[in-house]
Order: structure tokens, then C-alpha cells, then sequence
């Protein structure tokens, strides 16, 4: 590490105090412990607003990085709208603005010219309205179909509920996506495979298992024909939104006045989409993968894949910085940190690296080099492993690969064993009140969703995909009953 | 090209229309035509607000991608912090406060609770008085300096000149970076490494030359102890301030309280800097190097370095085709696409990568096929060159870079041939009206600036570095100068 790399972290002023709860104590103060002392964010002098530090901001920075990849697999195309928004924009499409408008934050009117007044204007919630108003402009023609736009942007939801790191916040980073499609059923297809690149991300770089279904009436997005969803399970038996996948029919598009002229010269409406997922990602996997000692990091999104701690004595420092540098440069595609400080012992060490999560550890001292091997020690389970120096290079990796798989089928396994199919009210009590998630016929009627509201305090998170087809009777009214719908509280 | 490939562009209504002025008749409108039809960026529905189109935002995720690395190995974290910044902040610095109050947009108060007021709060238009709040929470100790952080975000400046795309908006997107340091010689030092890497991106990456200096006294950041820049020079004989590197001094550290414990246990104020630059190098690139049929891009900035055009016939389509993949595989590496388009006639698809300015159009017809070559045709001189299939993989490599050397030297010459040493006003004012920029001894006071504006209607640009150290008298008020500064109009 070189002389200024130990402030990367600087400003973890807490640190060495480590988290001072278990997790399975106080999940909720476990929560902000580990987010504010992994210095992964913190609370910003407005309420209701963080600030994203750099430990955190990597993860994003990654997150980023893996689904910028599949967007251009995809065929979207990124690009920038702008963050204020005309009041007009949000009464064209009816349930959006109902939908929007109580968390709107509208900027000062500035009076320059009272014969030139501008319009009143608030900052983006979600970008559809002023996008499609773009897109109005932009097609004309099939040939302009399918247009497929994504933006990498800060949001603005004046949210009055308490503030959580990630989890809630009146601001927050997201991509939005939003496609125009010709046919329903390109739109269709599309909004399924964005949220199975969700899936993917999930599972394969947050190692976070998610079940992926159809929003009811009630918890579709304002203005759209449906919504998908993938929904993870958090440990205090949560759920918790990952990402959604919307297919906003032609209501957008009519409100907005987008049309195409079809190859026989006919005038249509086009069908859309929109997607997205937030920085409450980060927030999620705090939750499913932390433990008592702070962040463990899903091997595939720490930027930082491992960390040399060389066990330094007067005599053998030279040799033992040699090697760690040796190992430092074979391992050079992982970001390997080496933490040569010369103040802190190397037990302070372990306990820092670990509260920041960073997936391996490998400890060289004298004894190692004699020995010609390093320990390697896993973040998840403590596993240690002696390597031998010529295998470093092919076997950390291995060990990255094999941690993540692990990390992912725990989680799994948790996620599956909390899943309980219910037959009839007391069995659904019963589930919610001992944390799991509760899988039952629901008719999907918006009043009597509103009812199990105010009945057991949750909604629906989704009606599962791939379930069996088969119709069965409403647990809750009786009514005949297209398909399972999974409940539980959420996040 | 994937059948749904040429939609990447689809947005692009009037492309083919081509360029309507030439850049020598009428730069600004010039300049308009090729912003919009290039597909680089439209106006948005609110004044003074512009939309980043995906061919545009393409070239900013080039230029982050690029500066990313020069962050990392600057040990530059990058972290987000809020978009709202409240009242009180911005009156903590004097300076900073009346630089930026007249362009700040407040949000509307909410009054949902009258007992809880909430302070009023505005958009950013930069970010140093909610970084430096969280600086004084973050910083202790020696140990954590240097603090080293940047932000890739949008800011807003209400503005009251005519909008001019990507160089005057309200809104824009920047990168903002803020770092702290013990003492005064390495905040000096490190603001002068920040803007050499301002300068080698703009060369390196956008083959546009530039002019470092010093701002004076008039012209330095609001807030700063100085200024230096990097300035280029447009074809219109105006400077474009290219980006910016400030030692901010001990100000902002007293006003935001933030101080550290030095080794010997005694508190101290530290040193701060602030850099940035913006999606302005975007309008940089698109004057400096456009031409009458379109844009003209820089290889190294281009996402696809080339465009493989094949000449079709019914009877060697097939094989042609297959050719065209081959290549594409081959050049793999430089995001080579192939326009298959059938609706369009080769002639057409020219004209319409040239106005997207691709740096190189392969040409591929069945002659081609017969004789075992290309013809690969760049973009900025329209010169080709027949390359043999099997040099194809080498060779289209070696022409882009020479491409980017010689877009870079012209650009240079053009820069250099443009700077007059001028010894009084008579000169200045001759070389001014030959839009050129003059050099010339100047004393640097504030009140002489001023009366230089009223009468020429311009500011200074700055005192480059790398002068001949010799003192010399001001030709505006005959007092003695230390140094020769830079003028000309400028956006």
C-alpha cells in the first residue's frame, strides 16, 4: 500500500470501535453500524438526504460497471435528461401524477420577468414524463423502433417516512430505462428479459438469490399496465424490492402524443417500457451478507477482491514486504491492497479489513516465508487456507470463485426455507408473525388487498413466475383465484 | 449491425438534411445544425435545459472512463453527496456566497409541519460547502490527510444568456474533485498535477492543444487563494475554458470548521483544493474539429472507431456480407459496426457517418473482394488508403493513430499561429479584431481589469506557465507586471 493509501479510508473516524451489536440482537442498529462505520455512507445535514462515501460508492461504481456491459448487449443506449421537470409534464398521464405528485419537490418560482413567466418545475421523481416528451419529437417511423434509452441519474422523492441508509432516502442514484416498441409483444418480451438481467445481476454479482413474479393491481407503478418485479428477502424477514420491469402500455403514449407512421403508411401507437433499480442494492447487500464484524463483500463486487497484511518484525520486514509486494503485483487484476502501516498491529488490521468486508485476507510473516506459503483467510467463514507461493496466482482466484457460490447458496437456501405456503388465514398469521415470506391464492382484487393492509399491516410483493398453471380460491375472499401471490412486510 | 442497430440513431429526424451552412459562413448556426443533427444533444422542453443524446452521452462516458484511471492512480475516491445544500452553508464563505447566489435555484419550502421548519434549501452549483460539512466530521488527525474525493454529478446555475448547447445550460454534468492536505506545498503541488492531467486528457484524448496558467485576480474561482486553468482556442477566435484547478487556501477550512491534530498533538487549519471540468469539452471537440459535412471525431474519443459500409449487389450480397463480419470480428476491439441497412443506399450511408463524424469508414464491394482489399477512408481529411485483408488487423490500428497525431498538430498549429505578443494597445486592440488571442504584460489589478473589459469587452484568459521569468510594464496601466497574461473574447 502505498504511503497514501490508508486515507482511502480516512474518514472512518469510528472504526476502531468495530460494530457494537449483533446482528442477531438489534438487526435495525447492526444496519447503520455497519453502514456508517464500514464508511460506506453517511447522514447529510438535510434530512433525509445521505452522503454516499467512497467504500460505498465502489459498489455502485461496479454495479455500474457489470450492467453498463448488458446494457450494450442489449441495445440501449445511455444518455442524460434533465433534472427539472414542467408542472403541465405530470398532469398528462392521470395515475402517474396522482401517483407522484405528494412527493414533489418544486423549485422557487424566480420572478425575473413577470411577462415571461416560466413554468413551475420540480425536480425528477423518474424521468417518463420528460423523456417521452423528447420521444414525441423523435419518432416518426417504424424504422425509429425500437428506441431504447437509459440514464444513470439522482432522484428526488420528498419521502416523510424515517430515513434509512440506502433503504430510504428523499434523494437517491438509480438507472431508469425506457424503450418504444412497435407491438405489444416485443414489449412484452423485452420488460422479461430486463428483469431477468436483473435476476442475473442479483444473483451473480450481489450473490443475492431473488424471486421474480408480477405486481398486483395494487402495487404496479402509477401509470403502467403491469409491472415485474424481483423481491429478495432480507434477515429480520423483510422483503425487500430489487428492481421493476414495467410494461406501460400505450397510456404514456397517448398522453404524450408519440405515434409512428407503420411500413403501410398508417398512423400507430407504440407500446413502452420502463425499468429500474437504485442505490438500496448497496443497503441489500449489507443486509444479506453482513455478519457481527462488519461488511462482507460478494467476491465479484468488492473493487478490492483482497488485502496483504504483512506480520512485520524489525529483522524480516525487508523480505516480508519483498514478497507481499511479489504477491501484490501476481494478483494485480484483483486490486490486491497491501497494508504495510507502520502504527497499527496486525490484529487491529484484520479487525479493520473485516468491518470493511474486503473477501480475503492473506497474512505473510516470517514464518510464511520460511515456509513458502501465505495465509489466505475467507471473510465469510473464517476459512483459512495455506497456499503455497507458486499457486497464489491460480488458487486465490479459485478461492474467490468458490467463496461467492457459497455466499449465494446460503442465501438461497435461507431465501427457500422462508418461503411457506399458506391454505387459510391463521396459517398466513402465522407465517408473517414467525418472519417468513407467505405464498397463497389471492384473487388480486384491489379492495381486498387493501384490506389484508389493514389487517396484518403488508402488501403483495409478487405473483411468482413459473408457478404451476392452476386456478385455486382466494384465501382471503374466497374468490376464484388466478395464481399464487407471495406476502410478506417489506422494506 | 444487428437488425435493430441503426435505431441506436433512430432519434436523428433530420439527418438527412446533412449540414445547411458551412462552418466558415456562419459558426454558430453552424455549430447548432451539427450538435442536433449529429443526434449530440436537443433542447429540452424547459428554457435553458438541454438532453444529452445517446451520441453525445457517449463521449462523456468516454471522457469518465478515461479520467477514472487518472483518478485511481491519483488516489482520487470517488463518493456522491447531495444534490440539496442548505441556506446557511452557502453563507459561510463570503466570496462564495455573492459568486454563486445569484444563479442558485431554492426549492419551494414544503410547511408540512410549521413547527419544524425546514431550513430553506438550494440546488447545488458546486459542491464545496456540503462536501466541507462533512470534511469537518471526517477529519481528525494527520492521519487522514491527504482526503482525496471527487464526484461525477449534475449541478445547476440558473443562467440568464442565451443557451448555447453543451457550453451554456443551467444544468450540466462535471466532475467535481475536493481534497484536503496538511500543507500549503502540497495542495500547491497537487493542484498543478490535477490540471497537467486536464491538459494530457484534452490532448491525449481529444486531440485539442491548450494554454495552462494562472487566472487573476478578477477571474479566480469565488472563494479561492488562486486559479489555474487550461484555455483552448475556438475557430471563432474565442477562448474555451477547458477546465479549472483551485488552491482554495485555509478559507473554507475555517469557515466549515475543519482542522486536524499534526504529530505533535497541536491542531492546525488544512489546505484545500477544487477541480473540475464539465460536458463543455463535449462542445470543445464538436468546434474545434467539425467540418461542413458533420462532426468529426477524435479516434481515441470515438466509441466506434469505424464504420464498415458494404457495397451491395444481389449476386455477391452474400459473400460480401460474410466479409464485412469477419472484419468485424476482427477489429473487434475498436467497436467496429457494420450498416447493413437495406433501405439505404451506400452514397446515403456516407453522407450519414460522416455527420456523425466516425473517425473511419471501411468500404467493402465485391472489386474489393476480388482484388483482397479495403478502402478505409478517414474521416477528418477524407484520404484513402487500400488495405490488404490480411494487414486489416494491424493496419486500421496504425491509421487511427496517426489520425489522432496529425487532428492534434493541426489543432496545435492552429493554437499557435493564433497568439500575438502584443506591446500596446493599439496592438491588442488590432489583434482582437483579427480574432486572435494577444499576449502581453499586464499588472493584474482588479480595477484595471475592469476598465479593459468596458473597453474591449473581454477578460483575460490567464498568465500561461512557463514564461521567461522577467518583470515588464503593463500596456494598460503602465505599472510594473510580473508576468505576460493571455486575452480574448470568450465563451
Amino acid at each position: 500500500m502505498a504511503q497514501d493509501k490508508p486515507n482511502a479510508h480516512a474518514q472512518d473516524k469510528d472504526q476502531t470501535l468495530g460494530i457494537m451489536v449483533k446482528k442477531s440482537a438489534d438487526f435495525v442498529e447492526w444496519y447503520n453500524q455497519v453502514v456508517l462505520k464500514a464508511g460506506l455512507a453517511d447522514y447529510a445535514p438535510i434530512r433525509g438526504f445521505m452522503v454516499i462515501k467512497p467504500h460505498g460508492y465502489a459498489m455502485w461504481e461496479k454495479i455500474q460497471e457489470y450492467f453498463n456491459k448488458v446494457l450494450d448487449k442489449r441495445l440501449v443506449h445511455n444518455a442524460y435528461f434533465p433534472l427539472l421537470i414542467p408542472k403541465s409534464f405530470f398532469e398528462k398521464e392521470a395515475e402517474h401524477a396522482v401517483g407522484f405528485e405528494p412527493e414533489l419537490a418544486w423549485v422557487e418560482s424566480r420572478n425575473e420577468n413577470p411577462n415571461d413567466a416560466e413554468e413551475r418545475v420540480a425536480i425528477r421523481p423518474t424521468s417518463e414524463t420528460i423523456m417521452y416528451d423528447s420521444y414525441s419529437k423523435w419518432i416518426r417511423s417504424w424504422r425509429d423502433l425500437p428506441l431504447r434509452i437509459n440514464q444513470w441519474c439522482n432522484v428526488l422523492r420528498w419521502e416523510v417516512k424515517q430515513t434509512k441508509l440506502f433503504l430510504r432516502t428523499r434523494e437517491f442514484l438509480w438507472q431508469e430505462g425506457h424503450c418504444v416498441y412497435a407491438t405489444k409483444e416485443q414489449c412484452d418480451k423485452e420488460v422479461r428479459i430486463i428483469l431477468d438481467e436483473y435476476k442475473r445481476l442479483c444473483e451473480e454479482l450481489l450473490a443475492i438469490p431473488v424471486v421474480a413474479g408480477q405486481k398486483t393491481e395494487s402495487e404496479k407503478f402509477a401509470g403502467a399496465l403491469y409491472t415485474t418485479t424481483i423481491e429478495a428477502l432480507m434477515p429480520d424477514g423483510r422483503a425487500l424490492q430489487m428492481g421493476t420491469s414495467h410494461n406501460l402500455g400505450q397510456g404514456f403514449a397517448k398522453a404524450f402524443g408519440i405515434s409512428f407512421m407503420d411500413e403501410y403508411k398508417k398512423a400507430q401507437t407504440p407500446w413502452q417500457s420502463s425499468w429500474g433499480f437504485s442505490t438500496r442494492l448497496i443497503g441489500a447487500v449489507v443486509m444479506v451478507h453482513g455478519d457481527d464484524r462488519g461488511l462482507v463483500l460478494p467476491p465479484r463486487l468488492a473493487k478490492n477482491k483482497a488485502v496483504i497484511v504483512p506480520i512485520l518484525f524489525e529483522n524480516t520486514k525487508k523480505e516480508v514486504l519483498q514478497k507481499c509486494r511479489k504477491f501484490e503485483r501476481e494478483l494485480d487484476d484483483l486490486n490486491v491492497l497491501v497494508d504495510d502501516r507502520d502504527q497499527y498491529s496486525s490484529g487491529w488490521k484484520f479487525a479493520d479489513w473485516e468491518l470493511k468486508g474486503l473477501p480475503l485476507r492473506i497474512e505473510l510473516g516470517p514464518k510464511d516465508l520460511e515456509k513458502g506459503h501465505v495465509v489466505v483467510v475467507r471473510r465469510d467463514n473464517g476459512k483459512k487456507e495455506f497456499v503455497k507461493d507458486k499457486d497464489v496466482k491460480k488458487r486465490v482466484p479459485e478461492i474467490l470463485e468458490e467463496m461467492h457460490a457459497e455466499m449465494f447458496s446460503k442465501a438461497k437456501k435461507f431465501l427457500d426455507s422462508n418461503i411457506v405456503e399458506v391454505k387459510n388465514k391463521e396459517e398466513f398469521r402465522k407465517a408473517i408473525d414467525s418472519k417468513k415470506m407467505a405464498l397463497c391464492y389471492f384473487c388480486g382484487e384491489k379492495d381486498v388487498e387493501a384490506k389484508i393492509k389493514e389487517e396484518f399491516g403488508l402488501t403483495s410483493r409478487c405473483s411468482p413466475f413459473g408457478q404451476e398453471e392452476k386456478e385455486g380460491k382466494c384465501i382471503f375472499s374466497g374468490k376464484s383465484a388466478k395464481s399464487k401471490v407471495l406476502f410478506a412486510k417489506a422494506y
